[in-house]
């Protein structure tokens, strides 16, 4: 693909799925159209290989929205996710429920998922307010992507829950803090390079080995203590993919500024050694 | 109109300005497309009326950015103003610098106004960083509009400022205290409906009398004092607009909700008996 | 005892400590002598009833903490706990360290814990920063009282932590996910109250009960869900204290007000539904 | 003097006064009797060369708030003010006035201010909020030291205030910001070695003369800025009145580290060069 083509790899206990158009994809930094054209590309060559195509399809607006989740019905993807609007922040988790249904309305087949990331957004309605009723409002509701820290609000979410929920957790270092009070999925940038370990992670956690989950756990906190160290962000993130896959994902777009190789190379090197 | 039209007075010493496609206006819930088509109309109806129509181009991505400053100069208009993208947010002042730089390149002969409003954006690099040798980069550079709290942040563009610059000022409730240390000019969603009261204000600073001015800024300050208390936002803001004017707004876009009739009216009541 | 007498009750999995003088205890509300009268009551009274008692010595200032240190050695108590200063907060985690090893050397043969407890401090350098090499500053050092939500940082913690240390975590709501990731006790307001199901919560853990535990993770997250919605501070937790065990414990020192009684019982009722 | 002595110079129209046991002195770090202590010495020493001596009696405990308090009126000192505690923070105005109203009541004869300080204490309440109806609960109430950014609520504490308050501003780089809405003192860190130019800034504005004024404060502004680049709190404020003053003020306590001359220095050169 001739633009920024970067995606979340996610890891459900028995599926391989892909999110695209989500934050590592810089889905906010791209047009409309952009955001078609790559929801396009991975539904067909993802067909076949790919359990599932989630497309992310928040924005700013939600005429905008609404436009990406038609676009999203049909071309035949297997769900959508959709963040709050972050400009104007909803003030309550009524205004916000409102805007995730209008949203959904605009493509009611297709599994929709609310993803929760307040340290982007600067959203701070708990995720279980937003929770709510939701399934009268949604039916096509199916889960949340839930990227914060606060674990009484994760839990829950997690005991609101209905079994045809999916509650896909996103603070890749705190992942097995997550899997114990109900997480049973992750999303996470990270597993774009570490998805083999985090799958032993969670199969060890599915097998009641706790000690080898909480070995792994350490070594991605570990990990991610050295990166956060040195400078973390999306583009040192999509550089590192870059350097690990040796796949060319060009630069970030601005105002994420590129990362130089080296840099990259050097938190590669930390990964490889705490690995080992 | 048939979408929604919410513009900002801007007033200046000497000239009445329309800033089209700002916050008032909820510029990031409209898409691109209603974006061009507001500041066609701006331009098309304005002409003669007003002294200056600027248009806000800024947006989460710097290629949309692009496109409408691209479009503002096809039609005309009379300068530009980008705020920073605020999902991805830049790390450094040099970050955000190098993206105003990016749109503003789009539209060359524009004059190009930096618009810094932290409490939206959540963006808190000072101004004065911004503009750190950003007449090189961005020659068609004239000014800020500084909607924030921090005024010796202002007074640093103030002083580093050039004199073909404008130095606005957003916090309308604290504009005396900005006038004071080099504003030279407002610019503030209030002023739709209190724009006669804030001339006589800066009439006043103008002609030495600080008294006067004084008298009318905490006018001000207990109107916004009473409307905090009863619940103000963008939403509230329009309905007040459409109270005051007798002009039909229509309703905000979510996730702002709509603002009742009798909300709005309580507060339109307190400004009458505060300015009678 | 005739002034406010509050603590904590800490469950380790095979003791049971007090401490006294911590948050719950209100203790940065005493003066340095009631705090001096409460630890050597509860020395006395405690013994051969609790295992520990371990004692607060943290202050704003430096020279009554290491004050009450030497006091705490004098009486015999078990151990000291150490909270960073908040009103002027250390700048580094060097600065911190420093300051914690100045108390310590007060009382070099007290087993020396850390409290960390951001949300109050304001203090949000990592707990991992802070431990980097302190068992050389602090030969007596046996571990943190973790009160953050931050689970990357107590994960680093505990995979930095030697044999000896204790790693208590403090955020009631959130125990089984720090449980899974190395925390070999529990410190909490809430236990006053609820000690004996979290109690069963660390038992099934220890037994592999995952399911067991969750479940009761589960009803005291629903339980301060419902806490915070009414209203829950230091003094809500007080008046609660009193309603559920009987003893009449007094009002909270200003500026935390008194709680009614009809407040704390809606509570109570709610935690006897919910763990009926 | 043997332990840490620093103090502020405070400024008024007509007078100059001296604040002791405030934030630049450090008064939190201090014992009860280190207070006492020092608030004897200024009495003495300051008698027939001060007009007033104001001394602080805030704590975290409104018990020694109110020994400190009839401690002040015991040795006969001109007034008193009081912080908000802030590591158990008042919930609400009601409560941080009744807080207030029980300090007042140990000393009844002395005039009685309120220090609002957020950035230190965590406490975002508004002072306007605090001062509603306090001349009533505390008769020998004479006004506020106003250490905030909010310059609407110190309008509207200022258009509140009684013909017998003062309104002392405490934010130095803002200082002609808050004069042209009301203040009629100032107090301040930096007044201890730019005190001579603030009076002409004060001097000016009260003369009309705004060019002037708005020089200084410009200065002010630019020296603050290097300072806050190459680092700066009470530590190095306290090294940088030694340098200028050459007395010997002492290091900081803990959890403020020292500050090297070299350090400060460099800070003081550039004030050197900006107000030449």
């Amino acid at each position: 693909a001739v633009f920024c083509v970067v995606v979340l790899v996610l890891i459900l206990f028995n599926l391989i799925l892909l999110s695209v158009n989500g934050t590592t994809g810089e889905s906010m930094s791209l047009s409309v159209e952009e955001r078609k054209k790559l929801a396009e590309e991975w539904c067909k060559r993802g067909h076949g290989k790919l359990e599932q195509v989630i497309v992310h399809v928040g924005s700013m607006s939600v005429k905008e929205s609404k436009e990406l989740a038609r676009h999203a019905a049909e071309i035949g993807v297997d769900g959508i996710a959709v963040i709050s609007p972050s400009f104007f922040k909803p003030k309550t988790a009524g205004a916000l429920r409102t805007f995730l249904q209008e949203v959904a309305s605009a493509a009611p087949n297709l599994p929709f998922y609310f993803y929760h990331l307040p340290a982007f957004t600067g959203v701070n309605i708990p995720a279980r307010d937003v929770l709510e009723g939701i399934e009268q409002l949604i039916p096509s509701f199916r889960g949340v992507k839930f990227s914060g820290n606060d674990l009484m609000d994760f839990g829950l979410c997690a005991s609101y829950s209905q079994p045809s929920w999916s509650l896909l957790y996103g603070v890749d270092e705190q992942l097995l803090s997550a899997l114990v009070i109900g997480a049973n999925g992750a999303v996470g940038s990270t597993y774009n390079y570490v998805g083999c370990h985090i799958k032993n992670l969670m199969s060890a956690f599915e097998n009641g080995d706790l000690v080898q989950a909480k070995a792994i756990q350490f070594k991605l906190q570990e990990l991610l203590k050295y990166a956060v160290q040195v400078g973390f962000d999306v583009g040192v993130n999509k550089q590192l993919m870059s350097e690990i896959s040796g796949l060319t994902l060009g630069p970030p777009r601005l105002p994420v500024e590129p990362c130089s190789s080296a840099h990259a190379q050097s938190i590669k090197q930390k990964l490889i050694s705490i690995f080992a």
